[in-house]
């Protein structure tokens, strides 16, 4: 199965509008640099290296600003730059994206930031998290390549836009989840009425489970979303740095704070900036990347502190079930981002990690699930430790949903006052003289 | 407390571009045509009746499409039409709205609607409820008026937007709730940080203990949102109607079904869509508003049933929690849209409502909460008895999110199958062959 050949110019899509050339040209290996067609395909047939798509430049070069400010509201106005959707009708997709960049100056005043402080809020897209970025890039690849089902393991965020996605266009989608995972996670992603497996084992056990029966014959057309199409998946996280670097004015922030589970989302928000730069479309500005883990999973974190190129895996602990992948894809990738942009790694505790979400919520009005409570705990960190520049703009980036993750919260936040209903009452709480 | 002199130009915005004309020109009461100036307060001095925004007919008229569509991708595109905000640092907002208009073909199949079935999706506002429009507003109209805070009574969505936009912008904020709401809804509003009464009585205990406290010296400088600033407040429920027009390339739908609460939604819609005809921003054309209650609390249902103008309170119960208003405040006048536009009232119980919920989930990815449940029940319910016209198009309201109500779904939604990590536990489940 292949996609479309490379830059070829497409009839009109049903929508009426004009077609884009698409891009993408190949896939090529990170490790070895052979090249493939855009085939589905994650791993090097010479080196078993990752793949990731290889993008014809001077195709890239020729996408203006205006060309993007004039698309849709969404991930597909950077149609021009992704390897897949150029016909709006080939799309699959709950339509992600321009999620809001919010201005947080009371944060910033907190910590001492005095360059400017935003928060990229991706707790607004569908079902509320990032994934549906990658989904909808991944879902619209296994249309364009021939598959009539789509599958995923995940812990939560991912089944549930998997799910929906599915449920939008009637496509029949097969999530494997661990057994074990919370009742709220379970109902989210078992909704939209498809095939919900869960598995009495742990989220690796689900995803070893799920590489095998990708070889099965009943699954022949099925894409594993961050599987057999992970490249195209991958490619989705690339939209997140693109309106950053939108909404800022098309201008690249000096900092950002990406949190790390398999490194994917960093090192392809650093290779929007790369892409964005390279076209033309912003300045030639530096950037600095900083990754952020928690302490119950910090593979990544701790081959940056010992200088490693390589990730130890760990046996992943710890609230931020969203981020806890023992044995990283892409560690080594965002190390090499993180490394080559003066950025830096810090970790965090579960306490640490629930302030952050508190601090977040009571600063800016933004709930962020445990995920983002661990980048603005890892912010405050690396101001205070001084690996941060406190006087360059900063983003930090909040990739999920507050109510997806309230266990955590529920010891340590309730009601201030508690009354019987009268004036009397309110008089003893304090409230009024 | 007066806002800005009616129709005054003001200076240009902080944010550089020009300030529309404020269009509002003072509060008229809904029973009697008394006017008043733009002050705090929601009832006639006359006669006890409800006030209202009065706008300048002529302003209004004065505003084109080009003017909107040029406006942020946010209610305030609609500024020109609106009572407060002119002035973007005026502001106090999460800046909500412009949510997806979902096409829903796959319900529409299955219920037989052949005319264009859209789904009007409010979970993707900042806090996740259509609440946001009306506290943007709200609160926007609080600082015009010299208030330094807000406060609410609520049972949830309202709570939880009232202490973000506080929290965003740094403003107390004073939240009063029944203490035996889901630990879930207490977590969503005291992680914001700002005072959360939790009262031990009912929801129309704490309605009337906020109505004492605004009279108390304390609270003087507070502005209750949906007490003495509800005429600004109730005006954030029009932009719903600009926004379904807008997306529906300025054209009304020939049918509209709307939960009901108070009712404030379904009046403030149907004069959205009043204001854009007398605007000349779409052509006339007719529309049928009708109207959706849980049967565990139907008194504007009831009301319809019986031919009656006014509304006999209840005492609610049920699981559509966020519409369990007894004493609906606007029950008479969403009664008298229904009636104007020849639409009818429908009511659904709680088993009806989880299908809803399932039924929306499946079929288009978009996850409701109870309040959405109702509103797809209804609809179906309207379709079997014949009194929607399933060749005319139709646009339902979801006003939040499932996330937020996740009790009801937990005893019926779960894992079509449950295997061991291994290949022959998946066949045993009939997966594989």
């Amino acid at each position: 199965m292949t996609l479309t050949a490379p830059g070829s110019v497409q009839a009109d899509s049903s929508a009426g509008g004009p077609v884009p050339p698409c891009p993408a040209r190949g896939l090529v290996c990170r490790n070895c640099g052979a090249t493939f067609g855009l085939i589905a395909q994650h791993a090097c047939a010479e080196c078993f290296g990752p793949l990731e798509v290889d993008y014809d430049p001077e195709l890239m070069k020729a996408v203006t600003r205006e060309q993007i400010e004039a698309g849709p509201q969404n991930i597909w106005r950077y149609v021009a730059l992704l390897p897949v959707g150029q016909d709006q009708a080939d799309r699959v997709s709950l339509d992600p994206g321009m999620t809001p960049l919010v201005r947080a100056d009371r944060l910033a005043a907190e910590l001492g930031l005095t360059g400017g402080l935003w928060v990229k809020d991706d707790s607004a897209n569908p079902t509320h998290s990032f994934k549906d970025r990658v989904v909808s890039l991944a879902a619209t690849a296994a249309k364009g390549l021939g598959y009539t089902k789509i599958a995923a393991a995940s812990t939560g965020n991912l089944a549930n836009s998997v799910a929906a996605h599915a449920a939008r266009v009637g496509l029949p989608s097969f999530v494997f989840i661990p057994s074990d995972l919370e009742p709220g996670k379970i109902v989210q992603s078992a909704v939209y009425g498809q095939t919900l497996v869960a598995v009495d084992g742990s989220y690796d056990d689900v995803n070893r489970l799920t590489s095998e029966l990708g070889e099965t014959d009943e699954f022949e057309d099925t894409a594993f979303v961050n599987q057999n199409v992970r490249p195209y998946y991958a490619e989705g996280s690339k939209t997140m740095g693109y309106e950053i670097a939108e909404q800022l004015g098309w201008r690249i922030p000096a900092q950002v704070v990406i949190p790390m589970a398999s490194g994917s989302l960093l090192t392809k928000v650093d290779k929007a900036f790369r892409e964005l730069t390279a076209a033309g479309l912003v300045e030639a500005t530096e950037w600095t990347i900083y990754g952020a883990q928690s302490a119950g999973c910090d593979p990544i974190a701790t081959a940056f502190d010992n200088g490693w190129d390589v990730v130890k895996p760990v046996k992943p602990t710890g609230i931020a079930k969203s981020l806890n992948i023992g044995n990283p894809a892409d560690g080594p990738y965002a190390l090499d981002a993180i490394r080559r942009t003066g950025g830096a790694v810090a970790r965090v505790g579960d306490d640490e990690i629930v302030q952050g979400i508190r601090d977040l919520a009571r600063t800016t009005g933004v709930f962020a699930e445990t995920a983002g409570g661990v980048t603005v705990a890892v912010l405050r960190k690396l101001v205070e430790s001084g690996r941060l520049d406190p006087a360059k703009e900063t983003v930090v980036l909040n990739t999920g949903e507050g109510l997806k993750t309230l266990d955590p919260l529920e010891p340590v936040v309730g009601p201030t006052h508690r009354v019987e209903p009268s004036l009397r009452s309110v008089r003893a709480a304090g409230l009024i003289g």
